[in-house]
């Protein structure tokens, strides 16, 4: 973890290696960003986040962009600082352009603003909105 | 508000009914759901909100459907009850599937998870994320 | 707890019995809500919770009335059901009018997105807000 | 954004340049915060965020130093720094003394605590506080 | 999903059906709660929600009850209703005694409270809390 | 507050330091750490928050390692980065290994992502699981 440094790869041992491989290969990259060194202390946590990760942010139903652009969306929401960064990052080479970004805060925003509105007032369901 | 009952059409003030037109209109609907008629006590309050979300969900750089899934993301992630389903009812509208509707559920799943991991281990943003 | 019932008058302990007869002169009233009712089954949670709200509660540098709409958009922010609903009340026998309400509402509304609007454009703190 | 730079008033278009005339005409300043920098980059979102915010945060039922203590309670419910340092800013400058600030943060502290409980302990709302 | 009902045990795909008998026999239990059987109309989120759950959840450094409780404060910090239910249930199941679940409580209300107090006054992290 | 600096022991008035020395013969310390240097610029609200901390934080039903874990999970959830360093470096002093560490982050990490599938998916609290 960060409190104990981050692992980086020519120290790392085996398991660690071979998640390390596979986040560059999936992502065709040479390097590995700070967030996996640092759950590296715990190769079981590294390696289980990583698969969900990548089973989930593969294309499917949704395109990769689309899927970057709900993630930089949540971590607005939830304001975390690092998580804004490297996924701002990963939309952009997804193909995020600057309009694209500024349609996503504005959409952050207003869902935030109206999501305290429903709660606030105390608003109840439509029938029409009910499973 | 909630608590002093909704505002329907036929007792509204001409300026509340104004924009209650112009939803309808916009939405190609017949009907208000209770958000607004919740915010119609406070028409300045109810015609700002409309006019925001009018133009933050116009097309633009992003479909329409890009900004409900967008939008369903962030009430998911504050869990707001009543956002939920009327954005989940949006979006269904604007042509979200079941398979979509899973795939934002599963971004929206692993985005909470890894914010709070980046937080918890302090992870510190890599040079190539700064801007 | 609510979930082995609630703790009422004619059956709770003496020492429960003393806060809920403080709760109710210091509020004027002849009731205590299930808030109280829950916690009671710890009666030292109870003590110690009842004791700072009375504390932080009281008039200072601020009146009852504005601690009440602080109360109540703190928690239309996290969205709590039972406290926007109970402080609501509170807030309006304390003075709040309809318009305080909608005015409350507006500034929570719009503080939850520019929260998020700063956080996901990463904006640096000016030098002149810095402490 | 902030991953831009800022737009600053000597580069800034007619559009952009005719809000931040506006903001430090309403603020009686004569310098324009980063969060509106930041903003400039998308001229539609910088016009409806300051029209929105200057519509809310006017005097009404509520006087402005009311609304500012709102914000800061908003902001420091939600944890954002930057709003954190620019709204304790504005509230000291519409007269927010240090005995207020304490006084805010003591019951956004209590009221973050029972939200909590009140969740937690899964109380339901009494009859009373129903609309 | 819920908005389309849940998958019983009778109508589910061969699949769905196998995560279903690992929960039963990692549990000891007969039954499945609604949460899997709503994630079952993506039986790969169930598959990877659940495989991630059953190894987060096993016995390690940390012994089950202990985990449960984590599980217990961080669904009350979210205010997560589904989750306040079910984890206390399985808190329960696992020797959470009432007097174990008000000390959460406790704990979970002052950690909540002094979150924002840290934010709110901008405390500086000290020099001998850095990594 | 940190706006205005911290209040060091010296400088202290009588009241601030008793609180101070009471920090430190429990803690077995023989420093303050700046969370309770900033609250001291209001003594009713240090002495209040530190009471509450140390009647919350006793062994009782739970043991204080299992407190401490409790704290960094809600801290973590919160994203509050001053409580994640204080509170970590706590749970170390009481015990806390790596091992111990990276099994909370795991638990918080799952209990998000899952807070957010229930809410999202509507699910229904099950009859087995209500009060």
């Amino acid at each position: 973890m960060a409190t104990c440094g981050l692992v980086e790869y020519d120290q790392a041992p085996a398991e660690v290696r071979a998640v390390y491989d596979d986040i560059m290969a999936t992502r065709g990259t040479d390097w590995i960003n700070n967030f996996w060194k640092a759950l590296a202390h715990h190769p079981a946590t590294l390696r289980r986040t990583w698969e969900s990760v990548r089973q989930v942010m593969a294309p499917g139903a949704l395109d990769p962009l689309t899927k970057e652009l709900l993630y930089v969306a949540v971590s607005a929401t939830n304001q975390c600082g690092y998580c804004i960064a490297s996924h701002t990052a990963s939309a952009r080479k997804a193909g995020m352009t600057d309009a694209m970004f500024a349609e996503v805060m504005a959409v952050v925003g207003m869902a935030n603003e109206t999501n305290r509105l429903a709660s606030g007032y105390q608003v109840e369901i439509d029938e029409r909105f009910r499973p």
